[in-house]
């Protein structure tokens, strides 16, 4: 009765065609759409897709769980294009950085008794279809966020949609959620992308860095869309979180000016203590 | 003639210990030394140093080649104390991260016509002998800056040292590898331990963090006394680094501030340029 069975995702990228891999791969029905008929296509070729929906959405009342998995910037508006069709939903989500808007979003339409926000700490750089892959969600921390009209059954449906995939969920509220994820995700996003501009403003390529250089300035290949859209939408808890680092930065640049040895070891040193405390 | 034959290692570290290991695995005689008995035992056990060194390092004088591979503030007393010992060498080098000191203290010794730097852009955030490995140098760049005093004989068989290891030697100036690794090596490190700092700050645990944040604060576990003595080397370029990436955070953070989403869009989109271009 409480099972997960037929789930509509809408949005075939990173992470919606891999949560569609896992789901046909474990014997659910899944339905697709995505707005590129191309990757629809071959989502369908694979098999991860049974059925492809129209851009209507409305074949949405066929299932009984709807993952909205397309950028933050857009998720409010798939939310409400959707609402009116998913009458069969007992859960609604969706997959985005930040969560507040949506989870207020999804509030004030149909679907706020069934919407539960998630956002797993899963994928990488790359975006779209084709970096879709199974097992992407295997042991990754998957955030769900209540709206304040979710009924716990919805919220427990969230919860059995991840474990099924392999993800471990963690429930907590979307102002936490996007205050938290501004300095676990949001704030190593663009001290990437600002040392890779740094660099570009050098003249130095990434391909001159060895494998430490590399690995900081993975983040910074990222969409500039989505990534746009996640600072712009949590932009009230990345700024302090930026003012956070570049104090920190102030700090070793004045230590290094007065020549002063001992508090750069005291710095580095605070900072390997964090690296090894955890 | 020409060839590497017997080799002096002092210090079996990261990248002393897997040199080691290298050319014993090739047919070379390694002569070692660590201050550290357990690594020198470790490493004799292990057929990676086939003679012991004793502390007064006279039997560097049984090496044609010595390499000097201890932390850049203890590396210019170990080249004056071997010095006197190093008849036989026809190149004597290093490994440290900044070069500029070392090939200025060896220019004013007697091995000032035998010496040129070396710094293999190779290893990670371990330390130690027990972090030394075979294959370090597999593909990995190394930059060789030869003194003003050396000899082009002994410029050439450095390069020979680390062609035979598997590595990839780029010749330049100290001057010039200083300015540069302040960016490509230098720069990286400080950046992740500052977001190591800021996190710590936050309460948020290096096992919170996604497979992106890992990545980028990885290398705040480097060695403290290590980081520590190269920052007070490459103050000089070091600190106009950091001013440009303080510089690259304050636009970003202004950006946002104002809610400009063209110019937080165009700031990532050229970082993800750079990225995409190398």
């Amino acid at each position: 009765m409480n099972a997960v069975d037929r789930v509509a995702i809408v949005g075939l990228g990173l992470v919606g065609g891999s949560l569609a891999r896992d789901l046909a791969a474990r014997g659910k029905r899944v339905l697709g759409y995505d707005a590129d008929a191309t990757s629809l296509d071959a989502a369908v070729r694979a098999g991860a897709v049974h059925e492809a929906l129209d851009a209507s959405l409305s074949g949405v009342s066929g299932a009984d769980v709807v993952v909205i998995a397309v950028p933050v910037d857009l998720a409010p508006g798939i939310a409400a294009a959707l609402a009116p069709h998913a009458r069969n939903a007992r859960l609604v989500t969706d997959v985005g950085s930040t969560k507040r808007g949506i989870v207020a979003a999804a509030s004030g339409l149909a679907i706020a008794e069934v919407f539960v926000g998630s956002h797993p700490m899963a994928g990488d750089h790359r975006s779209g279809w084709g970096a879709s892959r199974a097992g992407l969600f295997d042991n990754a921390r998957v955030y769900v966020c209540p709206s304040r009209t979710a009924s716990s059954a919805a919220v427990h449906l969230a919860q059995q949609l991840w474990r099924l995939v392999g993800g471990s969920p963690e429930l907590l509220s979307a102002d936490e959620h996007d205050r938290h994820v501004a300095w676990t995700s949001h704030l190593p996003h663009m001290i990437s992308a600002a040392l890779a501009r740094a660099l570009a403003g050098a003249r130095v390529a990434r391909s001159e860095l060895g494998s430490g250089g590399r690995d900081v300035t993975r983040l910074a290949g990222g969409s500039t869309s989505l990534w746009t859209a996640i600072a712009s939408h949590n932009r009230d808890e990345i700024v302090p979180a930026l003012a956070g680092i570049g104090a920190e930065l102030s700090q070793l640049q004045d230590a290094l000016e007065r020549g002063d040895d001992d508090r750069v070891n005291a710095w580095l040193s605070d900072a390997r203590g964090w690296f090894e405390a955890s």
